[in-house]
Parts: C-alpha cells; structure tokens; sequence
C-alpha cells in the first residue's frame, strides 16, 4: 500500500514520460486518437502503465461537461422515509451509468440552505431533492445553476421543476373514512407545523373531510419539546369516548406511541391508531395499530427515471407524477 | 425559472463576450489577477454577471487538483448505526469547509465493489469507509489511488489505512460476565456469519471467554432465511435453564425480538437479552433488554478528524483509534 502521503501522478507527470504535450495524453484519454500517431499513442499508453496513472475524472469533467454523479437531498436520513428513497433513485440512476450520493438536510433549514448552496456550486449533474418544506425562496435563491433537478414529497409553488408525491389528500381522507365508520369519528391529528409543508396541509384537509371533529396537536420541529407534546397528547386521547390518533408523519408514531402504550393511555378499544409510516416498527410497537404507507422505493425510482429522461434532453417531462400510497388494513 | 434543458454558460462563453482567452478567465477565477489590466478584469467581471455564469468547479478541480468532497461509503444505510457514523463525520469534515456525500453499499459485496470503483475514479479528496468484510483483497484492488482512506468498524488486515472501532473482544467480555454473575451462564449468540468480519470475530472470542457455553445461530446474509433462523432461535432459547441471548448486531434484535416477544419464547424471568445496539428501538420492543452502544456518532467524529488530518498533510496519524463502547445497565 503506497504512502498516503504521496501525491497521486497528474496528466502533466505522463507528458513529461511520453514526451508530448498535455493536450496531447488528454485527447488520448478521451479516445480522440484519429490525428495521432500509432507510435505517440504507443508511449503514452506506456507512460500511463508504468505510472500507474489514474485519470482524474476533473478532466474528463472538462471534456465531457458532466460528473455522472446525482445528487440527493433528504430532509433527514434518519427517517426510514428518506432512505427508502434514496436507495429507489439509487437502483435506477446506476444501471444508466451514474453514481448517487446522499446529502442530509437533518431537518435543519440552514443546513438545508448551505448544502443547496454547496450542490449548486459543485456540478453534479443533477439533483433530487425532498425538501423541509414548501418555501419555494428558500430553494431557487441557492439552485441559480441550469441543471436537472426533480422534487420528492413537496409542491414548491411556481416553481417548474417535476415533482414526485403522494395522493395526501385522499390518502387523508379515505383512511379517515375507514375508521369513522368504524365509529372512530374523533380525530386527533399528531404533526409538525401544517402551514410549513404542503403534504401536511394536503393531509389535513383529506382528515377533516371525513372526520366529525378534531384536535390537532402541532409540533414545531425547530424547539421540540417532547414532555410538552406528549402532555398536550395524553390529555387529548384521554377524553372519554372513541377516538383515532392519526400521525402525520412516522417519526412521531415512533417518538410517542412506545410510552402511550406503557402508560396505558391507549387502548384497543377506545383508540385506533394510523399514520403515514412505512416500517414494519409501528406494529412491534402497536400491534392494533393500521398505517398508510407512501412506498418510498417506488417514489425514488419514479424520481430517478424522471431525472434520467432530463438528463437526456427529452421534452415531454411530466409535471407531477402521483405514487399512491397504501393504508394496510 | 429557466427551462431545464437551456445549456448552462460555460467559461468559453464568458472568454467569447469578454473578448479573452479561457486561460485568462480562468487566472481570473481563481484570483490570479495581478498581471492583469483593471479594464480586462472589469470585461470579466461584467461577462459573467451578464451571463449568470457559476464556474463549474472542475475547473476549481483542475486549479486546485481538489475537489472537496468527502466520500462515506456505509455498509448499509438501513442501519441506525452506519447513519450516525455518516453524520459524526459530517459534523467534522463540514467545518472544516468539506461536503460529505453518504454512499451505501445496501450489504452487497458486489455492490461495494463497484462503488469503491466509482469511488476511486471520481476524484474525491477522501473516504471513511465502512466496509462489509474484514477482506482485504476485496478493497485494496479497487482503492489504487492515493487519497486518504480511514475504515470505520472493521480490521482490514495488511492495509496500512488508519481505523476507527469498537473495544469489540472487553464490551463483549464484560457485558457477558456482567449476566453470568445473575446465573445467566449459558449464551445464545445470533450473528451474520462470524469468520467474515473482524469485529464478530472479536465479540466471538469475548463472549467465549466469560460464557460457560455457547450456542451459535449464525446467518448468511447473502441467503437470508428468516424462518429458519426463528426456528433455531426458539429452539436453542427454549431449552431448560437460564440463558443470555446476545446477538452482534441490532438488525438481528430488530428482525427478531417483536416475535420471540409476541409467542412468549422468552421470559425476564429466564431469559437476559443484549446486543450490540444503538437506538432507543429496542427498549421499546423488549423493556428488559439492556443493550450495548458503541457511539457510532462520536466513530464518526473521530474518523473525521483522521481524514482532516491527513488532508493536512500530517505525519503522525494513529494506526488504530478505539471508541470504547457502553454497556447501559
């Protein structure tokens, strides 16, 4: 294994072995050989094995314009959501011949900002990115750069980029439906701050369609305060009666359903439990428990095929591409 | 919005309004100006402005021979534990002006294989990797570029790349001394097949040395059959007497816990539960579990600074780093 420390031979070290220019050895790695000798094609390709030259792919990024690398932004790879994602773009950006790489927003808006910042600057040769929320500002001040860039999981108003989300609305709704006919026609809504996110608004309008009344217990993600919220949560779910605890998000069933089952405060009878969730966790955790699954992998590859057709200038882009999501009951 | 299929500027744009050379925008982005005319400058200036250009940062690349990008590659971003070590050295390398792109290799060899390929070819200023095996051969025939490399969690025998791990042989030594002293002498060991990987190796040989004796179920992750491992698990946890379940990585607890819980094959009374885990999860699955964390965030940190320090050139780089791990009881 060689010294770390030393550095690697650049296209300038092979010209001097070959004894030819650097425009040279670069046009005879990207195969631009037909004006050149038999005999200079020879020493370079002598020059490059005896030095065991790698090309840096900055070169070929001159010649080509294109890093074949796409990036993804998740709004925080914690969440089995945004990796299911990632790994659905993942299975189809690869078999065309690009790498992707995950960045993570980690649900910070500066954060987020920053790393639009640093994906804007650094050429990638495309972008899908689920963004915090739907402040359209908050991105095209940072993506000023031409390249393609598909959405996951938001709208961002007047924006133009193609979006893959969810049928929130009547996901919301007929999942709702379902359990008050079942005689669960309180709802009690569990979820970060609705006007910051269109699925979230999307979601509540589909529950109060359907739902006889509710209570919404909204969490602000920039100052969590768990005790708080679940105080507020147990107060609501204890009012005598029926009534079902819809999360509109995993993460939250995964935060406060552990603890409601301990204590019991919920039970089979008075309480049924839903969410849009998408891991096999919520029923370890809560057996009764029916969730709404969005199919992540499949919202992924969606993007990624999308992302791959831009990426080949094709014209007909759909604006928005709905991958329905699944209530498991 | 521009349309997305609108060519993004490009430096020989820039040269053409300006009316210069490429070479001479190019001195100017990277802030070589001083034998230039303020009237060229301000011709630059004004070109790329008018034009929206961003430089593409190969050209940075080709100026700098850098590109300041930090490659993780995780074993499987499935896991709580490989996200952590991401985001630990993110946490790093990010102040230190860096980006770090998180890649999975999804627990595939061959799938690692090709990625470290990528890796090589891509020019990134450096790599934490995470590898699946202990396999040296597997990484060092990819890997032929001299960048800096740190490993996280694993011994890569005869390489000479700094590593970041666990005290795998004492946390396992301890914690099952810890439970034979409650009378829970016989273990129960669940694992992905042990030869392959250093660290189960190691964990291996600590459970052995406290242990009276031992009962290995190990699983072949490249054919998992998650009923025939149920099958053996009950079995060897319903024999009479007391016994320790330990199993070497928290997806097993994960995948297995919930039901082993659900068919009463295991009792507080007769049965101690550990593994080396790191997410509230499994507190919530089994409340008598008392589980070993290794900190993969704090890993993370550390290879981070390893990678840091040997962008700087620095000469002392510690061979191995050791995160000790923590027993929560």
């Amino acid at each position: 294994m060689k010294d770390a420390s030393k550095k690697r031979p650049t296209i300038r070290d092979v010209a001097k072995v070959a004894d030819v220019s650097v425009a040279t050895v670069s046009r005879f790695l990207n195969g631009k050989t037909q004006k050149m000798s038999d005999q200079t094609a020879e020493r370079i390709r002598v020059a490059i094995k005896k030095m065991n030259y790698v090309p840096n792919s900055a070169a070929r990024e001159m010649a080509r314009n294109s890093s074949r690398i796409i990036a993804v932004l998740a709004a925080n790879i914690a969440d089995y959501f945004s990796v299911e994602i990632y790994r659905g773009i993942s299975s189809r950006v690869e078999e065309a011949g690009y790498i992707s790489v995950l960045l993570n927003s980690g649900s910070s808006l500066t954060h987020e900002r920053q790393l639009l910042h640093s994906i804007n600057q650094h050429g990638f040769d495309g972008l899908v990115f689920q963004p915090l929320t739907s402040d359209t500002e908050q991105v095209a001040g940072e993506l000023t750069r031409d390249f393609p860039v598909v959405v996951v999981d938001r709208d961002l108003p007047r924006s133009t980029w193609p979006k893959v989300v969810t049928d929130n609305y009547e996901a919301a709704r007929s999942t709702t439906e379902y359990f008050a006919d079942q005689g669960f026609q309180r709802v009690v809504v569990l979820t970060s701050t609705i006007e910051l996110a269109s699925t979230r608004i999307q979601r509540f309008q589909g529950i109060s369609q359907a739902a006889s009344t509710i209570e919404t217990i909204e969490i602000d993600e920039n100052n969590f305060q768990p005790d708080a919220v679940y105080g507020a949560l147990k107060k609501a779910l204890s009012r005598p009666g029926k009534c079902l605890l819809f999360a509109l998000k995993e993460r939250w069933l995964l935060e406060f359903l552990p603890r409601l089952m301990k204590e019991h405060v919920i039970d089979e009878a008075r309480t049924a439990v839903t969410g849009f969730a998408d891991t096999a966790l919520i029923g370890s955790i809560c057996p009764y428990a029916k969730v709404v699954s969005q199919n992540p992998f499949l919202m992924g590859q969606r993007a990624g095929e999308i992302l791959l057709q831009m990426l080949k200038g094709k014209k007909n882009i759909p604006e928005e591409s709905v991958i329905k999501a699944q209530f498991k009951h």
